[in-house]
């Protein structure tokens, strides 16, 4: 099934690189263009097969395009879906797949007449990065975000759910601040804990961790350049985030502190069983 | 190369059994014996090879083992010692795996003469409980902490480290006082983060997480009677981990909120360098 005959991915990194294995993979489109900024990346993109062809100019592999996708890193996002949009043509699709949402969605008023732009944030990543830790079953059962807003073509913002659905992933619609304020604590949060956590321990005490810290904090590994621009980015709804963690901790504390066994244990079940719908 | 003879195992849940297994796996006894409340659970483990034989009689069990190793859940291995050391035959050694130590090591001065104590912590272990779960290489690569005070017995300590170490383990010892200020940070502070981020986010929102989450939180999933035992038990390391980890949380907290962008991203990429230090 072919949404898009052409798609373009800007960036090809874990995500772009993954999106494009995955169009190839199922062919989903007649042909994928990846554009960078640096040969070696797009030589290792088509050594890999994640995309047909390469080319460091925006217009070159823009022009032609239905589908743009834009998954270059998070502090460049708005620039390059400006500059992809200039060179789209008419009735073509420009998404991000971008961590934050309020902050890019308003770019669809700056956009030429005919030239769609949808954000979707596919909730699917790693704490590596680059193209060589791409896979074409990064999506496979992970939830993708879309966020039309009031202006959103219905016909359009269809086929971008189509689009995700057959990369894998299970859809979900969601405002852009009602996604910013959703993925701050359901992401977002996470990370800052492991790097909060491991900050806390003395290379002599890291010595001494099991599997239990490991996992806790193996997001710690992801690019601290991206997760600057993420908490900054979404800095709002982070904070408040925080705040909400922060008064469940103290729930714990108070009770072990006072030796309210029967209270601890039941917020510990109840912790527990949350934990437990998502497997 | 066997170092004790006749092994007795008391409680033969995910520690015990794998301890079994591992034993019998590497034929590092002549015969292991499995000691436990309910037959179901020692039939399985005679099924899953993790015991040669099974009581329900503590001091049947006890009796000719050279070497005791009480595995039950943590709010009973004071008493499961003392009850192990009146059958104990002289010359024997009791061993202890249990993840808080200064509560239970002052126990070697109530033993009968000749019967030896001395706390061990293997760090390892699963979200999972239960011999069903068990493994002969759940030791594998990890670190077990061994906790020998001023009247330990050297030649004792040193059988115990070789042990350990036949198990797959990495030994290291350290001062009871030492060991549980160490996992208070390294293994319960990490428990406590996880069950708290549990309890912050709603059903709704749990549904939209990925992998990053489900890392984080998967130790959650633990039993809440073990670590609500854990938590009190080791109070007041537990309660100055806490406040040592929301220091940390707060120093990026603040960077965040004033948009110091170099400290933040100086300190998460600290974080990270720390994190890859343990692969």
């Amino acid at each position: 099934m072919i949404i898009f005959k052409k798609i373009a991915i800007v960036g090809v990194g874990l995500i772009g690189g993954s999106i494009g294995l995955a169009i190839r993979t199922r062919r989903l489109s007649l042909k994928v263009i990846g554009i960078g900024r640096r040969k070696a990346s797009l030589d290792r993109a088509i050594q890999k097969s994640a995309i047909d062809k390469a080319t460091l100019e925006m217009e070159e592999g823009i022009k032609d395009a239905d589908l743009v996708i834009i998954a270059t890193p998070v502090n460049t996002v708005r620039e390059k879906i400006l500059e992809a949009a200039g060179y789209a043509k008419p009735g073509s699709v420009i998404i991000d797949v971008n961590s934050t949402k309020q902050n890019i969605v308003g770019i669809s008023q700056k956009l030429p007449e005919g030239v769609y732009f949808i954000g979707t944030h596919p909730m699917a990543g790693s704490e590596k990065s680059g193209i060589l830790s791409s896979s074409p079953e990064l999506f496979d059962n992970t939830i993708c975000i879309i966020t039309p807003t009031a202006g959103t073509d219905k016909k359009v913002l269809e086929k971008i759910r189509m689009f995700w659905e057959s990369l894998g992933a299970r859809v979900c619609f969601m405002s852009p601040k009602a996604h910013d304020v959703m993925v701050a604590k359901a992401s977002h949060l996470p990370h800052i804990l492991a790097y909060a956590l491991c900050n806390t321990l003395s290379e002599k005490e890291l010595n001494v961790t099991g599997s239990g810290f490991k996992d806790v904090t193996r997001i710690a590994k992801s690019s601290p350049q991206m997760w600057e621009e993420i908490f900054i980015g979404n800095k709002s709804s982070v904070l408040k985030a925080i705040a909400l963690f922060e008064k469940n901790l103290d729930i714990l504390k108070y009770d072990i502190a006072k030796n309210k066994r029967l209270s601890l244990r039941r917020r510990l079940k109840n912790a527990m069983e949350k934990r437990q719908i998502i497997g």
